[in-house]
């Protein structure tokens, strides 16, 4: 088998998701690590990659993907038998694959651009934008709240990619002052240690110390 | 096998995609008709089939699903063998999957917002929004005409739900000024003359004439 390598950043939301489902099966790689405040990303050789200039990438012999949802459903399918189950084939599944991308992550990266990176670059944050955001947020985790009070994992009842899909998003906002909205909802708490205490994403935070 | 329903709106570009991929397929539905000018979509009993309040909702018989790409995956494995075969199961395909909704439903739908539905309902359109998402929408139709001089769909050889996911927002931008984006690139040019001539998408459109 071609060995597997992923290019991108320990401190990309993006490459983490890719990270952690690896780690989750248990997969060997090569980390091509992409240095972002150089803008590596936005030069060849690495829009030959992604011509969207974004990490992650990933590399299998011939094999090229980019856009982190397509490689964590890729590597969950061919790894199917290793490590984790990250996949089920109900419909269901699809449809809260779906809310992560379209209700969740908007809100979530703008209030880690907002309240994380832009203080990191040096840049301000703008309190009109986390307020719009958080409402926004609100009513995701509203109906994240109702929807865990009757299955334990956000997908069904085990952990799959709609759960891991979540955790850079979520990471990042423990560390923020909203991390109200989520501690003021029982089922969403709970959810969130459950998952944050996975073994694999210790290992992909224990990455970030590395680099 | 149960009874297929659509509760949506033929002027819904997430509704469109759901009818699309139905008329495709040759399948017989009930379409329940959401009048989304009276906020029917943000009431009860269409917040049980849908807690995010946006149309469409897919029934089938215990089965509820919503958001319209996950209906569409639904829909295209069920009914494998009829119709236009919309899935590959190639990780290529999944990355363009990807590609549609990051890049192209953000700007394309932003721009169909300001320029067909706010004058519509009697809003003004804002120069700046447009301008700002024409720019984006640039980036993304180069890295398209540069994947369709290679492949002769968006996810390969062969017409797929890929292609298919972008009707509704292409069909939006078509009677906008932005149509310029689309006409001076040949090879978007040619696939869209190619996809929005589908006798499905056809179907698609006539429905908004009987409602």
């Amino acid at each position: 088998m071609a060995a597997i390598k992923i290019h991108g950043s320990p401190f990309s939301t993006a490459s983490q998701r890719v990270f952690a489902t690896l780690y989750e099966k248990d997969v060997d790689f090569e980390f091509v690590n992409v240095d972002m405040r150089t803008g590596e990303h936005k030069k060849e050789p690495f829009l030959s990659l992604n011509p969207f200039g974004q990490v992650p990438a990933y590399q299998e012999g011939d094999l090229t993907l980019f856009e982190s949802r397509a490689i964590t459903d890729h590597i969950a399918q061919k790894f199917a038998s290793k490590g984790a189950q990250l996949v089920t084939g109900e419909a269901e599944m699809k449809v809260w694959l779906q809310v992560e991308v379209n209700h969740f992550e908007p809100a979530s990266s703008q209030l880690g651009w907002e309240q994380v990176f832009k203080p990191m670059f040096g840049m301000t944050t703008d309190p009109a934008a986390v307020e719009a955001n958080e409402a926004k947020l609100t009513k995701v985790l509203d109906v994240y709240e109702a929807r865990l009070s009757k299955s334990k994992y956000l997908g069904g009842d085990q952990f799959t990619l709609v759960d891991l899909h979540h955790l850079p998003n979520l990471q990042c906002l423990i560390g923020t002052p909203t991390k109200k909205l989520l501690d003021s909802r029982p089922k969403v708490s709970a959810w969130i240690a459950d998952i944050t205490a996975r073994p694999a994403w210790a290992k992909v935070l224990a990455m970030q110390q590395k680099h």
